[in-house]
């Protein structure tokens, strides 16, 4: 969580120092121990963001994958997901948050790790994504602002315009980063679907179910 | 665009400061937003390099690829591409630019790979490529000034040494670079091509009209 | 060995410089060369917690290797495993601690690596990975504080804040690197197991051993 | 060329600087542009070494690449070779020095390696490499010290302790990198064997003749 800076009520404000109203801070509280001590509290536009999405879609190459595309004996490719952000795929689907797959490419590979992920909407080979985006949102009766989507080019752009919260991984091209409202840190296929999916369920108030069923 | 000092008429000066021809210079404007700004106009000599291009030959092991050759069970190898070199083939074909593949090794790799993408120009298994290149010149009439060439090593320097605009990623031999108008920042496989596609398309004004096909 | 301070007896204080009780340090040991000096004197917690250690646990996905799971034109899908650790799990073996997976995911790559290395348990597409730890315990008669486990994420948390050893990859989950006991500084994939068998085998004072086999 | 200090006659040194022997130095030669100068002078120990070599054996995983073993839905795996050590090997072969792979693991995939390449002494599966080393010695007539040896583990000592040239990878194990002539910059599977190699033949007077082979 980057940008911790808490708004709204001061009782938030208290998280942020021990301090009073009249600026006497007696201690300072990590920024990190901080973003943990407020997990649920919508911190800033992009939690605000976050705390509206009820479905995320993704691009595959270059955002789940890092963009590389294996050719070898036979006519085809294949391609490497990253396990974490398979992980955080069931999170939000066990949260109620549908996640699609829209491609410009037709690969085998990408509707063999859908059918593993139980991702139903997977759309490979279409370039043209704005209409797969509506078809989903009339399909799940949602707003644009309800869908968060990841993209790391030129294809992208026409979801990345449009919708509620638009991420892109740090390698993405120019023109996506310009219109994205989250630039991530993270390089296509090294985790950008889990750090959005955590946001998206920390903004949500789900984030400490998801790890209390893991807990020791 | 890195060498974004803008030649020829007073006209393109007045894009890089809003100063006078005194030197009172009341703002500088960002190389960065500069580059933008004027981005149909060529500003240096790579610019004028890249108007003139009207093939892109490429290397494929080292250039499109990392230089991994990945071995298994069965004789032959597979080697990763990557999707964004990929777009940009695809571009510069619908601008008129074919592009050809000239490689040492054979490998059925490279020829799948050519075929999705409309690649005609597939030669592989020719570490003498001068002949390639003069066979593609005179089947689409072209001096080699209007020919661009991306390699690695020490087999494309006499394409190198003759193209009009030679170009190398940054882990190239030095002979290479020694021999290359333009030693890029991208290491083999990780988009050497798109970036020299992307000036080539800016250098001839066609890049508004590929960023505008996805616009919002 | 990050925290190469010597504890207990004074003896163990000697090989830290050669200065006397009283202060008057005459040279001082490079804090390497010491650690070679004293390679089978338990120096510090993770030594005290290494010498105890007679099973090594380990998750797959992440922490063998970098997380990539690869999709191609079938079903299922290939990971990679890293030699260094390969070699160190033979080690480890031979020194009478076994190797043990425990893997989220179910899949043929990881049996067949478990196959070559000789690992007889292997444990594939356990997400609850608690009642595996157990059955382990029971079958070789250990207790927690003898087993050393390996994890990256949430369903390793069980087994990180129970166990002897908890170890992970310099770029685990935040939740995780808090639970462990050491924090290494290799990623996924890049040979933690061999670190922390390095470490556990000098702790119980048979590295020599395992280098003298391959003596000069 | 790492230390390129010349030494021997004056007329060596008259390379370095062109001040005279009083030290009135007038110009300052870069030190890369001196190398090249004096491209087939032997000019440090490594360089004497590298002199004499009329074999070049190296083990495979970790050197010839990044150690990473591939493992899928079949038994078996595959792993990834660098295009450059491959054009560095024919090279050689080529200037009269034999290239032999001596590895721990049996793997179908160094054998087709070694047959793409030509390589015909292919030891795949043996941990015990000194014998190798012997038997190779014993075929092509040779003295330890007209061999080199590329390696990254232990069980590459005992013939890295031998040979009159030892290199390694950056990446290499602590107890290697002692070992070692040459403790390279390059990690494994990025071209250690397209360094040592063109250092060979520099050091043999042979560069000329392999750049010249694909002069402009």
């Amino acid at each position: 969580m980057k940008n911790c800076i808490p708004i709204g009520s001061s009782s938030h404000q208290a998280f942020h120092s021990t301090g009073n109203s009249r600026g006497n801070v007696t201690e300072v509280i990590p920024c990190q121990r901080l973003a943990s001590l407020m997990v649920e509290i919508p911190v800033d536009d992009l939690d605000l963001r976050a705390a509206k999405i009820r479905l995320l879609c993704t691009d595959i190459d270059g955002v789940l994958t890092t963009g590389a595309l294996h050719y070898g004996l036979e006519a085809g490719h294949s391609k490497a997901f990253n396990v974490r952000d398979g992980a955080a795929t069931k999170w939000l689907q066990r949260a109620g948050i549908p996640v699609a797959f829209i491609s410009g490419l037709d690969a085998a590979a990408t509707r063999h790790r859908a059918q593993d992920l139980g991702v139903e909407d997977c759309f490979a080979g279409h370039l043209n994504k704005l209409p797969v985006l509506d078809q989903l949102c009339a399909k799940y009766g949602l707003a644009y602002d309800q869908v968060a989507h990841l993209g790391d080019d030129l294809p992208d752009l026409p979801l990345l315009s449009r919708v509620g919260l638009a991420c892109c991984p740090s390698d993405a091209a120019p023109e996506v980063k310009e219109a994205c409202h989250w630039v991530t840190e993270v390089p296509g296929g090294l985790g950008l679907l889990r750090l959005v999916a955590e946001r998206i369920l920390k903004a949500q108030g789900r984030w400490a179910d998801t790890v209390g069923k893991y807990g020791a």
